[in-house]
């Protein structure tokens, strides 16, 4: 055997819980409906009384699946529990079939006696259940999720939802709604600027169910990745990410990219994407897909173009089709399909200064040069509707010619193509696929808000999945930072999912460090385009941290940020004595210059002098100081009081 | 003597010329107007005829100063050559004076001898040539350049910037304005969207001149910092930053922050602020002046305190007063006056999550709160004018209220402080004295840009100085990231310097790779702003960095961004190999599948087969396939061709 899957087993790395931290469930109306998030918590407040006062804990989204749950115990070989199984089955609509023969070309291998030749070597190894029956719609029926919404259907996925995005909130809860004008309390959160979303100040499965329906949203919940947590990605909800994983030509294994998925979702990401282009690409996919529990996406025409040689001239529909296929049977949850790269736009791209930098989009290029002919993936899109609908694979469109430079920005190529995703857009929701368009790219700041405007109006309102964009050309090995600039901004006017870019992007593979560091940056820009939107409750968490900063409580400081590991350790590079993290100053200042401090301070003495706010404000100035002095003032309230 | 300065002498790391580039200089009119840029030389492009063709180099702004140029030799000991020192005499309206004595206590010790001690200890080494004689303005004459513009004289400095925000451009340069619509241009840029700027399109003297006299841009230049090489920050000029550095009780040596004040501008920061606060608080501010050809902020009010053993309550306008002018006399550009916190405003901050967060506002919260007393920056005002005045120190307003939270942000005592920094501004004014305001802080994204609408009105287009802001306050560890998107924001919407955050904001303090990854953050963010306002001349950069990118010219690549550094070491993370960056492949896909290799390909093709672009749209589909290949076309231009 192999010595694959050293890492992507029980590290102490990976399985570590976050620290102060609990795994809690909520559970709905329906069966099986069972919510994780995690809950930090937090220590008390020692007043200025010398007095304790509790801290209630703070729930966060989690994305990290089983493996953040010291009960379950996960093995790589065996995969994940297959959490929405009982679902998609009870729901009588689907069928179990033979499935595709795997071929030996579908990990880029020309015969049967080469592949087996690697698995000898140990350079390719099956996932060991590889064998599973696939699930597909039964005849004349539709396994979507716009599909059930349509006929106002609340599915157990919508149900699991709706908790998930209130974070467990109960609809009395108002207390973490917005405007409640006091600042100091951990419920205030400033009125939103939405620019015409409709974010509801809770998320009923009745809410969530209309707004699939009308295509406003999605589920990418392939009914063969029962494994997947549901997720949803939309305008009126709280802001996703995207990791991209994958292995390469050039370097990479499967053990590495298991590995990836894993690390992403531990940081936050709501998805990943296995844009696998070198040899075992179906066996890589399959490992990942068993073992994720968010939804997965992938590029089809990768592994066609692998399945031809590298030719994209001599890629055909059926063998695109075949991948299809072979990819929805293994639970892809949603497809990049580049139907929106037609022959007409070519020549647009030719006074550009970066050309055609979408791998799909130069692909396809390629292709409709060299036949002369309208693209298959726009020809043949019906066809496509169809297999998407019969797996509930959810349509990415393709930015295929978005600009990959600064000067190409907004251009006419970029545009008719945004415009011919719309138009699919419309046709897809005829088969009641789920869709949403992908989005650039390379824009600087004040054409930013052009797309997202052309994007709701040429499509229907769709959910918009960009990359990044990045805000200038001139800093490669910081492009998480320039794109995370456009990320938050996009994010903000409307966008529901980013699409991380690395500090690798344009230079190298990333490794585990920069998949963290792209996860890390995006989590801040979908997080600041919540807080922007005014999302219904995203403040507390920003209003607990400030407050255990404001009170000393560094170990909670810590804890309730989006990367505990990083900030403790940038803390005890200056003052690693374990008696500074119980100390009242900042490490910035020292123990007798701490604004923070001194803050404190004032308050005190105020308080101390027990004068209250108005007289401070009343007496006069100079005059007055002894009458100050002698009477005490409460100028603050003490933090207790809060 | 003592071991210092082992690291701010000749060392190579600082010293070295970033490659493929060298310093040039453009002459002006007046004697000694010698302005540096650096050029970075690129490689011919190889077209697809095999033909080599050559590539201008691309001059940048150049903020290093003599450490930029290896044909001056520099030695911390002897400090920076007095570039501006014949200039400042030359007006005639200085005189050379004993000056105040230095004492123990502007060090941080309580006697002549605690003081001789920490010398023998080497704890203590002052700058060689401490006992300058400093100037001030003769009685009765005013030395600030707002005064010189107001009465219409250009002055060398104003000729000097002149040259540099051009980048060098002459006037009838028209080839790197905006406008050019060939994306495949390096000279093509956007129409920018600025808010009601005023951006000439080309920045003649006299335009900089009528900015300075109308207080919409400042020239910070104290007359006993001849050292620096003019700059300017203003809504209508090059978005700038400032870096901060200092030690503290906690940490830090005087070697370490003269260190850090040569990286910061290899960098590209544009001024630092030294915000010491512990021991050896003047002889640290000397060493850094002396060898810093930025101009060097400060906050006098961190030295006042240290004066008075820490206590606020004790602070008097005296000892106030006496440290501006010790600091005045070294030759401090700027500093940041907390004047608008008034005693009314600081019950204001009562109800906030994190009350008072600015060390200088809390300082002073608390000396009139222990006084019951207005502030007496704020009752002293005009004395402090006629100091700044003397010496051409330009004011900072410091936002002393500013928000330490999200939940703090855009309140109550945010704004009255503002408005007093308005009215503080105007009476500034009245004595010639050059005024920027500070701002916040942490803001969520939609709340911004009030701060700047709020901040051009109430300050009469004062330029606006912010600290990120901050867009979440959940990301300790990654808070230059959550602020270079504000201030990106910020820039964009009209503030003229961004002062930076490193990655160890709220958790300690910045080592040189904190300071590294704070500046080129916001060289980012900065950088953006530029090109969202349209800035003339901005995209240049980004266009010649994605031609080089897309021609696989990976040096060229490489030396076109912002840290040369980081970019080569990333990419040779993943092809170490030399060959690799003479590859017609880029690393994140391989040799077969890369998206830029295959639009090559395209364009390739496209002219072997030499059609033309009108012929290739207007043909039809399918049946014109034959034509089109027996006809030959030209979808794309060469690259050569450009």
């Amino acid at each position: 055997m192999t010595t694959a899957f050293k890492a992507a087993t029980e590290t102490s790395e990976l399985k570590t819980v976050l620290p102060n931290s609990r795994r809690i469930y909520i559970n709905g109306q329906q069966p099986g409906v069972r919510v994780p998030f995690r809950e930090i918590d937090q220590n008390p407040t020692r007043n200025f009384k010398n007095e304790l006062e509790a801290n209630p804990p703070v729930r966060v989204y989690d994305t990290s699946g089983p493996y953040g749950d010291p009960s379950i115990r996960t093995d790589v070989r065996e995969g994940l529990p297959q959490l929405r199984r009982e679902w998609i089955i009870g729901r009588g609509d689907v069928e179990e079939y033979e499935g595709r023969s795997l071929q030996p070309i579908d990990d880029g291998y020309l015969s049967f006696e080469a592949a087996q030749t690697a698995r000898e070597k140990g350079r390719l190894e099956d996932f060991p259940t590889l064998r599973r029956t696939p699930l597909r719609a039964k005849k004349g029926a539709c396994v979507t999720q716009m599909h059930y919404a349509k006929r106002g259907i609340i599915t157990p996925e919508m149900e699991f939802i709706a908790i998930r995005e209130n974070l467990g909130r109960a609809l009395e809860c108002g207390g973490l709604t917005p405007l409640c004008n006091d600042r100091s309390s951990l419920t205030h959160q400033h009125r939103g600027q939405s620019f015409g979303a409709s974010i509801p100040s809770y998320v009923t499965p009745e809410f969530l169910r209309d707004e699939v329906a009308r295509g406003r949203t999605i589920i990418p919940a392939n009914i063969n990745h029962p494994e997947s947590e549901p997720m949803i990605i939309g305008r009126n909800f709280l802001v996703k990410i995207n990791a991209n994983i994958g292995n390469s030509a050039v370097l990479s294994s499967i053990d590495d990219e298991v590995e990836k998925m894993r690390w992403s979702i531990k940081c936050g990401s709501d998805t990943v994407m296995d844009l696998s282009t070198g040899k075992n690409i179906h066996a890589t996919r399959e490992w990942i897909i068993r073992n994720s529990p968010v939804p997965i996406g992938t590029v089809p025409i990768y592994q066609a173009l692998e399945k031809v040689g590298g030719k994209a001239e001599e890629l055909t529909w059926e063998i695109f089709r075949d991948t299809l296929i072979e990819q929805a049977e293994q639970g892809v949850d949603y497809f990049t399909i580049h139907a929106g790269v037609r022959l007409p736009f070519i020549p647009m791209t030719a006074k550009r200064t970066t050309g055609i930098v979408s791998r799909g989009g130069s692909i396809m290029a390629k292709w409709c040069l060299a036949h002369h002919e309208e693209s298959f993936l726009y020809t043949r899109f019906r066809e496509i509707c169809e297999i998407m609908a019969a797996y509930d694979v959810s349509f990415s469109l393709g930015d295929g010619l978005r600009p990959g430079s600064i000067a190409d920005a907004n251009d006419e190529a970029q545009f008719a193509e945004l415009e011919t995703q719309g138009e699919l857009t419309k046709i897809a929701w005829e088969y009641d696929c789920q869709v949403m368009n992908e989005g650039p790219g390379h824009v600087p700041m004040h054409l930013i808000k052009e797309n997202m405007e052309k994007q709701i109006e040429w499509c229907g309102e769709a959910p918009f999945y960009t990359l990044g964009p990045l805000t200038t050309d001139i800093a490669p090995g910081y492009d998480h930072i320039t794109s995370a600039i456009g990320a938050a901004m996009i994010g903000w006017y409307g966008t529901a999912m980013l699409c991380y870019v690395t500090p690798k992007e344009h230079l190298g593979l990333p490794n585990k460090k920069d998949v963290k560091d792209g996860v890390i940056a995006y989590k801040i820009a979908a997080h600041a385009a919540d807080l922007a939107k005014g999302h219904p409750g995203a403040q507390y968490r920003d209003n607990a941290l400030s407050k255990a900063r404001f009170e000393f409580r560094w170990e909670d400081q810590f804890n309730l940020s989006l990367d505990p590991e990083v900030a403790r350790e940038y803390h005890d590079e200056t003052l690693p004595q374990e008696g500074a993290k119980l100390a009242h100053f900042c490490s910035m200042c020292g123990p007798h210059f701490c604004s923070m401090k001194i803050t404190q301070d004032v308050r005190e003495y105020a308080a101390q002098k027990e004068i209250d706010e108005a007289a401070a404000l009343d007496v006069g100035m100079k005059e007055k100081a002894e009458e100050f002095v002698a009477s005490g003032g409460e100028i603050y309230q003490t933090v207790a009081a809060e």
